[in-house]
């Protein structure tokens, strides 16, 4: 009997060659397939031996090559393609045979695909992979969705190839169906409100203090050894620190400022917004993005206005630094707060009962906001599962509140230095809102029950009233 | 020969019988239909004298007393609702037929629908109505979308019953198929963020002054005699003079702070998000309704530590009111920026050709963002239907230009005292990053092609680039 591969990988690109390499390195036989076979034949050529790999150049050969439960990982580009291959599939599994979607799926499509494969008799695992192409050889975070029983067989194959921190694994089952790819859905949309709020920090010691970008490559270098220590933060420093070797001017300076997005930032927002749930600094990082590209917008603007204000000196300036850094972890905690109060309303919406401990811990290593701060986050949820924010968590309670001094120095410095720092200044409302005794809220309501009669409840007496406003009389009492 | 009707309404809830009672006491023959008969009953006897109505007790009477082209006002409630009744009636009716939803339908719906209608020989008109039950009765603000031909027998009626200002119709023809629905959302859009940055200014006013909410009446009474002069000022003047009779205590202050909402600004925020226009101050204005409805969230965090400062005294307190009354404007004059340029990308996305200047001329009277303000608007985009942004057009530049230093102040007092302002915060980041030589955008960009890739273009030369940071070599040319 030929030996049988113990899972395999179709749509060999990049992202599912590196993986097919991956899951080979860690001793496990893997079945290929691409819809072209020339890119099976180059991998097995090329990287044939680092492991066990079978070709196969039909479906019905790739499925053929697979142990029972067969496990199929697709990786192909979401949407149309990826159902086109389910569909050539599906007809050839049996019942208990499982399909990976690694790619970047929206998780509601997820959830359409898993009810149906369930249908079948199939188990549908949609998974979010973090790390880049590099991540998917050398270990990325894994954020594996579907059944639980899926995990079973399919768990421990990802478990090998993912990323380690103190030994353990960036993966584990994050809950039911479209989970998976909702949880990768937040990743990428705190990462946008991370990247955002260090590009804010570099804007305001450039503009504050005047700093060259080597310079500011060293302060970043310093705060990386610190509490704000992580991936983004050191390649910053890379960035930042690199020369453009055409023009021999600082790179950054160098790069068109027009920042693109590949849209789970902006699928974050509309899901967030969905479920009522406020995050703020991932939507004002998104917005900041396509800002950015209206070239034409930003040149008609160009010639607006601005505070005639110079660099800071003296004692200001010496202190200034330190006030980013304090302002950069405050404002990252609220983005990260408000991250996980997204999941967790996901969770609740879907029935996903996903651990936010088991999630903070698995973005560890291996993806692009891996953070030594997150330790601390999963030591929090972990400590408190049902923790309403992080922001009431022990010791991120203590950073933020002694940080805010600084915080709000450093937006009022830039908003007086006609500088934008619009996920530093959400992060801050965000915060002044949440500790607020009271909203102004209260008067949106009382327009709305002005205009349009639309009820509202108070502070003193359950129900719903209505004022009848043109009367001036006594509120009605509606429920 | 039987009189026949002009136009007819199905659903004669308040909206729909306001509309209907409209219609007729403008010397239209107004044909009524119900799902239960009641209501057409109870329409006729108490308001039957007020016109001509011909109540029909089912769906092929109703059409029958319709003269050709028939058209069918549907006011019953988006979605499933409306579809049923639209298949209810387009069955009875003939090519060249005419009906109008005006309801609150997602634009995409509409798209839908009509679509649908005009493969079977009938106008679909989505329109926008807003004003409420009152505006419905006495003269709304009117956004239809559909066919030219269509409005050419439907748009004289609709104009007799809009309201008028300096005898403009507040109804104009906006573009096909979802172009008035469209519209009316970005209009809704807009009122969120107008109510959150007077919301805002109301808080700012209490809490630097410590003025009470029937001092602050008078201070929006003042506003609302200037360039802030509008219908939501005027009603925020009444709603805070305004004294709750049970308890003897200002109004404001009984009612419940948590905002509610039906779903249009959620849904502006998310189509912005898809046309890549930033609209922060919607967006903001939305969350910050969602964020008060938090209300576990926010007991959990109300213990959070804040600054420990005083009220404004002195001159600071003496300029504070007037510098609120110029972020105000300043942050409106943002928030009507970012609205009309997603109805740009809106119109340049579907085709549609939308005059903007006519959008805000027929805004200015009968919906509850009216306001002498919408004149202005109306001009600029008048003078320069291109115009990129409201916030270079002559008048308002100056005004924005002059206001900003107030603004900056106001925020930065906000920021100091922990007050709350993420309405003023974002559109101040937004004048300031529109009119930024450059952003740190470009540090995004080199971020994105470190860790994954994705490479960036360049200020001094054509093409995409990446570098291998690994090596940090010269950048490869990509394209």
């Amino acid at each position: 009997m030929t030996k049988k591969a113990s899972i395999g990988v179709t749509g060999l690109a990049v992202m599912g060659r590196n993986l097919a390499r991956n899951l080979a390195r860690h001793g496990h036989t893997v079945a290929l397939h691409n819809r072209s076979e020339q890119r099976t034949r180059d991998l097995v050529e090329e990287f044939g031996s680092e492991g066990d790999f079978i070709p196969a150049y039909s479906a019905r050969e790739f499925v053929d090559a697979l142990e029972r439960p067969r496990q199929v990982v697709v990786m192909v580009k979401a949407g149309a393609p990826t159902d086109a291959v389910i569909e050539e599939f599906a007809p050839l599994l049996e019942p208990g045979d499982v399909i990976v979607d690694a790619g970047n799926a929206h998780f509601a499509d997820t959830r359409r695909r898993e009810a149906a494969l369930r249908e079948r008799g199939l188990h549908f695992v949609g998974t979010g992979v973090s790390g880049g192409e590099e991540g998917a050889l050398h270990g990325p975070s894994i954020m594996p969705g579907g059944s639980k029983e899926s995990y079973e067989s399919l768990g421990p194959l990802l478990e090998d190839i993912s990323a380690k921190v103190d030994g353990t694994p960036c993966c584990a089952h994050i809950g039911p169906d479209g989970a998976g790819h909702f949880v990768k859905m937040v990743h990428n949309g705190i990462e946008y409100a991370d990247m955002q709020l260090i590009a804010e920090s570099f804007d305001l010691l450039r503009g504050a203090l005047g700093y060259e970008p080597a310079q500011i490559a060293e302060v970043f270098r310093t705060w990386n050894t610190g509490r704000l220590g992580s991936y983004l933060i050191e390649i910053t420093a890379e960035v930042l620190a690199h020369t453009d070797a055409a023009t021999g001017r600082p790179f950054v300076d160098v790069v068109l400022d027009q920042a693109e997005q590949k849209g789970t930032g902006r699928w974050t927002v509309q899901i967030g917004l969905d479920l009522g749930v406020p995050i703020t600094g991932i939507a004002e990082a998104t917005f900041a993005r396509s800002l950015s590209g209206h070239a034409d917008l930003r040149a008609a603007a160009n010639g607006l206005a601005g505070p005639s204000r110079s660099p800071l000196t003296g004692s200001d300036a010496e202190r200034f630094a330190d006030d980013v850094e304090q302002a950069l972890y405050a404002s990252k905690v609220v983005a990260y707060a408000q991250g996980f109060n997204q999941i967790q309303a996901g969770s609740a919406e879907y029935d996903w009962n996903i651990d936010l401990g088991s999630v903070a811990s698995l973005w560890r290593g291996g993806c692009i906001i891996r953070a030594k701060f997150l330790d601390d986050v999963s030591a929090a949820f972990g400590a408190e599962p049902g923790l309403p924010t992080l922001l009431t968590s022990g010791d991120f309670r203590k950073a933020v509140e002694d940080a805010q001094d600084s915080w709000r120095s450093v937006v009022s410095t830039a908003v007086r230095l006609g500088i934008p720092t619009p996920g530093f200044s959400t992060a801050l409302a965000y915060y002044d809102a949440l500790r607020a005794d009271r909203l102004p809220a209260a008067l949106v309501q009382g327009q709305r029950d002005y205009f349009g009669a639309h009820t509202y409840r108070r502070v003193d007496t359950e129900g719903t009233f209505h004022t009848e406003w043109a009367a001036e009389g006594r509120p009605e009492h509606k429920s």
